[in-house]
């Protein structure tokens, strides 16, 4: 299993999990290869940037139930591999399609959490793509091939994702978070589910969900990072497609707030029933029912 | 009017417009900040990447029309000058909201074309956020502060935008590319409004619109790009947010098609007659009609 693995790193020995590649990839170092002077001079700066030269990144969208899919790949692997995060069930096909077109080879297809208004893409992922495998938390109660617990890491290539626990909207949320290390994208990308959403956060209404633990999960799991650090998450209803730790610390309309506002904030949102709650959450404890066996 | 300026540049020396900053912005390079070692050592290889630490860039999408209005800013100057690039007038609130809360000051409000599916933003924005200037290529017919043609460099702080000529869906169609030089976003972004979309081109049957044009247009200047430059069009109606030009030279379903074929398909679409155009079109000849002096 080359170039992909899935590590349980040693501050949380008990349920430890080895996906190791038997060793590191060394790769060549791919110059810069256009440094045309046409102009005038200018300075060349170190850039510290959004993405890495190994990193594919893609930001897809689906319009009925506003859901943000995420598609990453190491490029620079032999292999390239790639992992979709909350893919959607009807837009599998134009993900897969996507992926194979980019040449990847799909290995994770992960959820941040059990969703309510969409059917997870996961189970129908595995069954066209065969070799990836399904991605939950452990504390969601879902079954899937890898049950995930905070501190985990899900490597790609030379790529990986963090696990921190972010329950709150659910008891079982994670939010995904780019590796610190040098070799990997700067600033860090966290991709937070519905923790917390740009300038909002998910509901705390139903699916053992709870206004106090969402909030002290964004301010200790999400609000500690680095203020650069790009904020992807699973929703958009306004047309947003990013925004950084720094924004939402500041600009957050809930979770600037104290606690006790933030819990009466959320105790009176009056949001509606979810349309595809009783469909989609059933579905989704078992990969969107398209594989039963996850 | 320091921090942005609009060249044009000497390829094309008659009409020359001149807005020159009078010294050029020597900023401070940033030193990475934090490279722990933590869990094992790595490569550090040089990155090009898809921004850079001066550029601040956020994708906005209006729904309704799936329009995506682009910001784009020099963080690393003092005055942080942005542009915006197919602004929607319904959602000038929220894209000026997002512009004072990151501190940018706006300098252009700028159009690839005439929109004929929803109105332009220009108008309100410049009655919204004095000092804005609209911006439309020359060709376009339309009235704007600043009538661009194509080799115009728009400069805004220490990055600029290239202009290039790209009709086809309408006669006074421009493709915006980040600048090719070393301390501009790496790789290049070209915003290619209806020209090129994602897997798709604009329609060609109406507002001085020629298949056989834009075939040429986006050949002659978008594939002519290096093949990693991030594509990033006016609309998606699939959820996509980005291409690059070496993805649409391979899978583009009627760009990759010879001359010919890409007529027939153009001549064969069949689309209905754009609900807006009646509105939009005279409006967004003006500005979207919100300041009649544009």
């Amino acid at each position: 299993m080359q170039g992909f693995r899935f590590l349980r790193i040693p501050l949380f020995p008990s349920n430890a999990l080895f996906f190791v590649s038997p060793t590191p990839h060394l790769l060549p170092v791919k110059p810069i290869s256009r440094i045309p002077i046409k102009y005038f001079s200018s300075q060349m700066g170190s850039s510290p940037s959004s993405s890495s030269s190994k990193l594919l990144f893609r930001q897809l969208f689906e319009k009925e139930s506003s859901t943000y899919t995420y598609l990453l790949a190491d490029v620079s692997h032999p292999d390239k591999p790639a992992l979709l995060i909350d893919p959607v069930d009807k837009t599998v096909d134009r993900d897969l399609n996507l992926v194979r077109e980019l040449g990847l080879k799909l290995v994770y297809a992960m959820n941040t959490h059990v969703h309510a208004d969409h059917v997870t893409g996961t189970g129908l992922i595995k069954s066209k793509f065969p070799g990836a495998k399904s991605v939950i938390s452990r504390a969601s109660g879902s079954k899937a091939d890898v049950l995930i617990e905070p501190g985990d890491r899900i490597s790609f290539g030379d790529l990986f994702l963090e696990v921190r626990a972010t329950p709150g909207h659910t008891s079982g949320c994670v939010t995904y978070v780019t590796g610190d290390e040098p070799d990997q994208p700067h600033p860090r990308m966290a991709f937070t589910g519905d923790a917390l959403l740009i300038r909002g956060c998910g509901r705390t209404d139903f699916q053992g969900g709870s206004s106090k633990q969402l909030y002290e999960s964004v301010h200790s799991q999400i609000f500690t990072l680095p203020k650069d650090t790009l904020i992807y998450p699973a929703h958009d209803y306004k047309g947003f497609s990013a925004s950084t730790v720094g924004e939402e610390m500041k600009y957050n309309p809930r979770l600037t707030k104290d606690l006790e506002e933030f819990k009466k904030i959320m105790e009176h949102l009056n949001l509606p029933y979810p349309k595809m709650m009783d469909i989609a959450v059933p579905a989704n404890l078992v990969c969107g029912l398209q594989d039963p066996a996850c």
